[in-house]
């Protein structure tokens, strides 16, 4: 799966992840009203809300762009009905040939971290099946447990030819109050960098390997020393735009080849035509401020990628 | 929540916790062969096995005890047939008049918390309605994203009467490869838990904080530098029994006043029937033998309790 988001990054020259994280305010008031009239205001009415809102954004920019990254959170909160708009937009994002990153920060001892692995990425034995839960293609993964919260998921994802990133360095205000604590004059997030590096030695694809790191965009020069740290992994950026990154402090998270690196928008992207920027598409187009956002964006970060 | 947990507690005599993970190896024969009659080899045939597994435990041992502790992977794995038989579990459980533990292990950013806070502990808006989702007593939280990954949970926790545990130290082999790192001289989970006591200050119950922790059985002289690092903070602790923590090895997670910690076995309750000590019950009584390895792990952490 690391070889098709490569050749997909390469074919479509945008380095670039949509973030289908569908809060209700985020959803055009005309959705909103044809579910909530067609189901009520019930966690059924929200999940279709937020069913039909993603449909039209992954209608509108599939072509553009390698990957998406539903996550899971935004579904999980309305309950069984919001999982089930969650697994509907997998499977529509795979019937359009995205990449499906699970945003979904699982981590647990090994016995439990082998079943989120099972369910998230691999299938499930019952009986004499082999049964697909939700089938994504890439999960984030949460490190704080070690390696043996780690190898369940590789194991699944050698089985499957499925990857992983793994929390090294998270995007947030306070990701430094643990992340960042010093031993032997290094942060721990340099610690978790190149033991994901060793994860991934283990799991190689052609020039990736199968196990990636989250590092988010507003920390830059951590980007950077952990690009050195990891060469060989593929490090999914969240944190740009909404959150406060912008191109020319990514082209670092980047290798010399132009890879290794997926920037990751959500709000940016799919809340765009409540920016002032894309105003003008009114919230029945909704989607057409998404596609214009993405192309924005895949100019930011290819210009700054040329000019470095 | 904790202040009734801590009544419970006093009032059972027992403080213990059974972990509702059930894997299908777990679950007798004859119950996985009516669900697959029912639903065939299917995800809905194993979330009517899990199903069916459980109401038999609770039902046996509801009384002896004050909360369950339901692991979501467990049932995660079976996708959305898998998670509505947490629902139903968790539902089932409250009809008992049980305190119920969602072993979510969930963290994220700050936004993205305050959704798995809103969907496990709280209330989602959905138009003008307030919907309760998956509706649990407590969560478990992953700390690795810092202070604005714990504080939406708290804001619910706070609103609802609701409690958290935050992993401090886990119970798993491989836990010390992050969490034992040396920070001036002092481990990592050390600085968790005397944040995790800073969180619980602005949360107190009438003994206890509504914010807990988790720290592993499995490391008991960890627990009892834990336990002067966090007075009144309720240690949740997992790896009893099948993992290889004994109950003299506990006495030390607790306080003086016999509170302030609460025991965990999953594999070892659930799956008694098919230890040889419990064997002479059979499968078909697999939940007489959980209610006796209950009685078996209260006697035994009692006894330590008296005896130190």
């Amino acid at each position: 799966m690391i070889n098709k988001l490569v050749e997909k990054i390469r074919k479509t020259g945008a380095p670039v992840v949509v973030g289908l994280d569908p809060m209700l305010g985020y959803i055009p008031e005309h959705i909103q009203k044809a579910a909530f009239e067609q189901y009520g205001e019930t966690l059924e009415g929200a999940a279709e809300a937020v069913w039909q809102f993603n449909k039209g954004i992954v209608d509108a920019v599939w072509d553009l762009i390698p990957a998406v990254k539903p996550q899971i959170a935004m579904y999980e909160q309305f309950g069984i009905p919001g999982l089930e708009a969650y697994k509907k937009t997998v499977d529509y994002c795979h019937s359009r040939d995205l990449v499906v990153i699970g945003d979904v920060k699982r981590g647990d001892i090994g016995s439990t971290s082998a079943a989120y692995a099972a369910g998230h990425l691999g299938k499930v034995q019952v009986g004499g099946s082999r049964l697909s839960a939700f089938g994504v293609d890439f999960a984030t993964v949460n490190p704080y447990l070690g390696s043996d919260g780690v190898k369940p998921f590789m194991d699944v994802c050698r089985e499957e030819k499925k990857g992983l990133f793994i929390l090294v360095k998270t995007s947030n205000p306070s990701s430094g109050e643990f992340q960042d604590r010093l031993t032997d004059g290094r942060p721990l997030y340099e610690w978790v960098g190149e033991q994901t590096a060793r994860w991934g030695e283990e799991l190689m694809g052609e020039e990736y390997s199968y196990v990636g790191a989250v590092v988010g965009a507003t920390y830059p020069e951590m980007g950077k020393a952990l690009r050195r740290i990891m060469p060989r992994t593929f490090i999914l950026v969240p944190g740009y735009g909404a959150q406060g990154g912008k191109g020319a402090d990514l082209v670092h998270f980047f290798n010399e080849d132009g890879l290794g690196a997926i920037v990751n928008s959500s709000r940016g992207i799919i809340a765009a035509w409540k920016q002032e920027k894309y105003a003008g598409f009114g919230p029945e187009n909704y989607a057409d401020a998404s596609r214009k956002a993405v192309e924005d964006m895949i100019e930011d970060i290819s210009g700054a990628l040329k000019e470095r």
